[in-house]
Order: C-alpha cells, then structure tokens, then sequence
C-alpha cells in the first residue's frame, strides 16, 4: 500500500463527490447534501467515512436501491416527537430533514426526538448532532448499520458498529462532541492492520469461534468485531448493551430494519432500510448557565496532568478539533494518493473529470 | 470475609430499613421509597446497591447533610420538559417524583425529559427506568455520583461511575433492561478483590501514575477505576466520553454539582447535590409493532449458539432476571452473613430491633 499523501482543497473534493453523484443521476441538492457530510468526516480525521466511501452511494444509486430524487415525509408527530419515512433517499437528506425538525421542536417545547425509517448510510453521526451547536442546544444522533459486532458470548455478528453522537456547546465557540462506534474500534482499523501484517491488540476483535483473535484476517474472514470493553471480563457486556440501545432507538421505535435483518456490508442486492434516531435538547429549558458549566468541564479536564509526556489529557472532539486545525494551517486535507486514485477510478467510469490531486504531494 | 450466607424475606428486609430510617427521623413515606429501591437492588442481585449501603443513608440524615421531610419542586416546565429542586431529600424520593413528572409527559405528547438539581444518592439506576415498562414505553435514567473514575491519560479521578440505564418493554412482560456504570466495573469488585487478596484483570483500574495496576490496592489507594474499554487502546476514551455525557445530562443541564465538586465517596461533610436525568419515552408516538420487534430482537439474541458451554448469549437484564426468578424460588434473597451483622450493628446504635437472620442459614 502506498503511503504517499496529497493535499486536496475542500471544495475541490465537494465539487467532484457532486460530479460523481450528477453523474448517476442525484437530484442536485442531496449530492450536495452527501458532498458536505463526507469531507466534514475528513477534515475531522474521520477517513473512513469521507471521500473514502463516495464509491459505496455510488453503487448504491447505480444497483437502484436507493432514490435519486424525492423528499422524506412526516408519517407521526407531536409537539416534541416525529416518526420521518426516509422514503430510502441518501442518509444525510433524511439526516438534515430530521435534525432540521427535531431543532425546530426543541425550539418550542425543549427537545425534539425524531426517528427515520428508510434511510440509508449517512456519514458520520457527528455531523447531525453538532447542527445543534449552531442553535446553542445538545444534539444527538444515533443509527444501526450493517451487523459486524459479535454479542458477547455469541460467536456470529448480529449488531453493526451502531454509533452514538452527542454535542453541546460550551462557551466561545467551544463544545463536547461524542462520535463513537459502539464497538471497540471500527472496520477500517482492523482492515489495516490486515493490509499492513501487522497483529492486533486483545479486545478489537473476534475469530469465527468467537474467540479474542490477535489475527485480522481472522476477524474479518469469519469472525467479527467486539463490543466496547472487550471480553466479558473486561466489560464487552457493556459495549453490547449500547449497541442494542442504540438499536432501540433505532431499528426498533422506527419500524426500519434492524440487526441482522439489515443487508451485508458494502452489499447492493437489496435496500438498507436503516433507522435512525435525531434530537435536540434545549438548555435554555433546563438550569440556568449551561455554557459556563460546560465550559468548565471541558477546562478542568483538559488541565488535569497527564500520566505521560506528549500526552495531554483530552476531551471528546478534541482529537477531530486538532486535525481541522491541521487542515486549515495545510490549506487543505491531506488524502492517501491511493484513495484519490481509486475516487479516479470510480469517477472515469463514470465519464467523469477526476480529482488533480498531485499538484501538492506531501511527505 | 465470611462467606456464611442467610435468606431474608423481602417484607422484612423492607421493615427493618424503615425502621432504621425512622429511627433517625425520616418522614415514612421517604422511608418507604427508600426501602423499595435498596431491596430491588438486592433483589436483582446489584448487592453493592441495597441492604448494604442502608448505613450511607442513615449517615446522611443523622449529619443533616440530607433532609428528613419536604417536597421536591418543579422549577421550569413545558409539555415535554422539567427542571426539578430535589429539596435535597433521599435519592428515591426525587426520582420517583421525576420519573412519574416524566411519564405523564411521554403519554401527552410522546417524551418527558426531567432533570433535577438537589439531589441525593437514589440506589439503582434502573429502578427508574424500569417504572416506564408498566406503562409499556421506554425508560431512561442518569446521575452523576461521587469521582472514581479516572479520564483516560489522567492519573486523578475526576468522574463517577456514572450509569446509564435504559429500560425498553417487549411482549409478554418481557423487557431489556440496560443499566450500566459507564466505568469498566464498579467499585465494589475492586474492593472484594482487594479483601480477598486477589489481583483484578487489566483494565479495571488504575494507580496513582494513571497506570493499568494489577492490584486492587493500589487502585483504592491514590489510583481510580478505569472508564469502560480499558487503555487507550482498547477504546477505554469511549467510556471516558460517555461518562462525560452522563455529566451533561445530569450536573451540567441541572445546574447541580459536577465532576470533581462531588463530594468523596461516603464523606458527610457536605450535602451531595447530585444531578440527575429521568426519561420518558412513549413508542405509541413511532411506528406501531414496537413490542413485536422488540421480543424478536431479545428472541434472536438469546437464540444465538453460544462460543462456549454453559454460557447463553443472554440481554441486557437477564442476569437481574435469574437472580430475581431464583429469589422466588428461595422464597427470600440470599445475604452474606457480614453484611447483616454489619446492619445489626448500625440499627443497635439507633435502638431499633434487628433483622433475626439466623432463622435460615444458606450453605
């Protein structure tokens, strides 16, 4: 695997996603709707679910299993609640559709819990719930996904890595911001590993047998990933619980798929049909403050002493803060060259004009 | 440690607290609550969270660091919210007067989402959340607690094992209960390990220099418990993370005390103010078949062939359910000898009559 690195503008990267997406024949709004998710996951360092992933909503539009125009309809509501039919559009329009709903909501009654049937993958959670910064409330977001956690004690996947996002803002511009996999790391790293030779740590994942395996070829050949706090005797219990929390909120209030009803990973024979879960919560409804007392938080844990050197005690957001910074002082997001060539790829077959990305090469 | 065991009937049990709790001038109805919630704790087999702990609360009052009568107050209100004065009375009286606030809201207009400052030890989280399943919707509950935890790359405690319990009805009487501290394991397992001389797995906790530490000592002496998911490595940032959103919900929007303000763990000095976080979650306001899918997702899970012998892939409550079921199999709930001698020894200083435990030694 080439290590080699280029730096790419971000509308240079938004304006290709759209071209792509044009291309099979989006409405123009929702690829610009999906072009804005998937670079804000890589400026925030979130590789995984940026640029990196354009091909997967490709396919899916191309296979028809996903809608190239339409609106998500409003099937159940009430002062602080709505039931949302994705009506199978990309994730991040039915994503903004709820979110957007859901801060309305909070805006005249204090909290707005909106649940989506019908959607699809939509980039990362954190994008959903940090719009509610914006209006200086808590968001949250939540959704099931493909199965490739492994319940503790089971030895096949039943629940996907179902994230769990949560924002709040603090003061100055400052916030929390929770995006995490339930499971203990996400695919991407273990796939790594496998792509490197290299082993992984005890606790990240599982064999066909169920079995801690060191070997990431194992986990991603038959086993699966573990829960969040590994073996049973470490906690793994725990991580299973929020995942099928998160599948309640999901999966189960939705009337979506859930578990291992959901299709298979990167497969395109049938529609996702995912649930998800949009809410906003408004401090002003709560204790005077808010900001000042979150503001605080965040200081007095960024100021604790760290047990290492170079090692600064952090908070939730903090890791993603710095690589945006780092891309604002690089004028731009630093891309693995292999992934731009296969956007290329991609993009050719589709008569496409590709991404210039070796005009800035970096170490 | 004594490992003789004798069998309590649940009336008495809860007549013994209430008389202890009276003794030191509690109103009787709070006495009442606070009984309820201890025995279900024990009950459901979460020990450190019942009989055991009736000498915290009989502290609190006699210092006066906790209020023997009064009502709790709402402070704010709309349709879906509620900021509520828990006029610092016992932990149960609080969160029964915010999860039933919180019920009414969900069966008007679908959530009730109340916090409350003020607040006091309350027993286990998932009494409250287990409130909503007899009215079929789902229950959430939150509280901040004494620090224990230390954040990830710290060496201090900062935070509480701070729980998350969510509780969700299937059919039939059936449920998923989740109710979780968000460290790896609860102090209490650290402790016995500790007296029994025996060292505990990494990734429970931590000594002085922030360090994974093998024995149980060191964790009690100057070091902490480790958020859930361990190091670093294994994730352990992501139970740091949910341990902060715990504080969110509860401290930081209740305007209470947070994080390291709280008061060490059994000191009596000052009054606790806890913050906590009470929901109401009515699924009649999503799409209908909640409990279907709910019983089918238990179903699926329980179903799954184990990885080892004599070990079923069990959900969230299903331990508390055997414990619970072989309680009534008993006819009462099994206690180590120690802990009721210990209680004895508290209700002889207050003059009250003791529980008579020898009636039926356990094995």
């Amino acid at each position: 695997m080439s290590l080699a690195r280029c730096l790419l503008v971000q509308t240079e990267i938004k304006e290709f996603i759209k071209r792509c997406m044009l291309a099979v024949g989006t409405n123009a709004s929702h690829a610009s709707s999906l072009a804005d998710v998937l670079v804000e996951g890589d400026l925030r360092g979130h590789y995984s679910h940026g640029l990196n992933r354009m091909d997967l909503y490709v396919k899916e539009i191309q296979a028809g299993i996903c809608e190239k125009e339409g609106k998500p309809v409003v099937e159940k509501e009430s002062a602080a609640t709505a039931l949302v039919n994705g009506s199978n559009l990309l994730g991040p329009v039915v994503g903004n559709f709820c979110m957007s709903l859901a801060l309305k909501k909070a805006q005249d009654v204090g909290i707005g819990w909106v649940v989506a049937n019908g959607s699809n993958h939509y980039g990362i959670a954190g994008y959903y719930s940090m719009q509610a910064l914006k209006k200086n409330m808590i968001g949250m977001c939540y959704t099931n996904t493909s199965p490739l956690v492994v319940p503790t004690r089971g030895k096949e996947y039943t629940l996907g890595t179902n994230p769990i996002s949560v924002a709040a803002p603090a003061k100055d511009g400052d916030s929390f911001v929770l995006d995490m996999a339930t499971s203990a790391v996400a695919l991407g790293k273990v796939e790594l590993h496998a792509r490197n030779g290299r082993s992984i740590p005890e606790g990240w994942g599982c064999d066909a047998n169920g079995l801690p395996s060191p070997d990431p070829k194992a986990v991603l050949s038959g086993g699966g990933l573990v829960p969040v706090g590994g073996s049973e005797a470490t906690g793994g219990y725990k991580g299973y619980g929020l995942a099928l929390m998160v599948e309640v909120f999901c999966g189960i209030l939705a009337g979506s798929h859930y578990s291992k009803y959901i299709h298979t990973w990167r497969m395109t024979n049938c529609r996702a049909n995912l649930g998800q879960c949009f809410v906003a919560l408004n401090p002003e409804f709560f204790a005077d403050g808010f900001n000042d007392r979150m503001s605080d938080l965040l200081y007095l844990h960024r100021n604790l002493e760290p047990a290492g050197p170079n090692m600064p005690v952090m908070v939730p957001g903090d890791p993603e803060r710095r690589h945006n910074q780092s891309c604002r002082e690089l004028n731009g997001i630093p891309y693995s060259l292999s992934v731009v060539k296969h956007m290329n790829e991609v993009a050719s077959t589709l008569g496409v004009t590709p991404l210039l990305p070796t005009h800035r090469l970096l170490q």
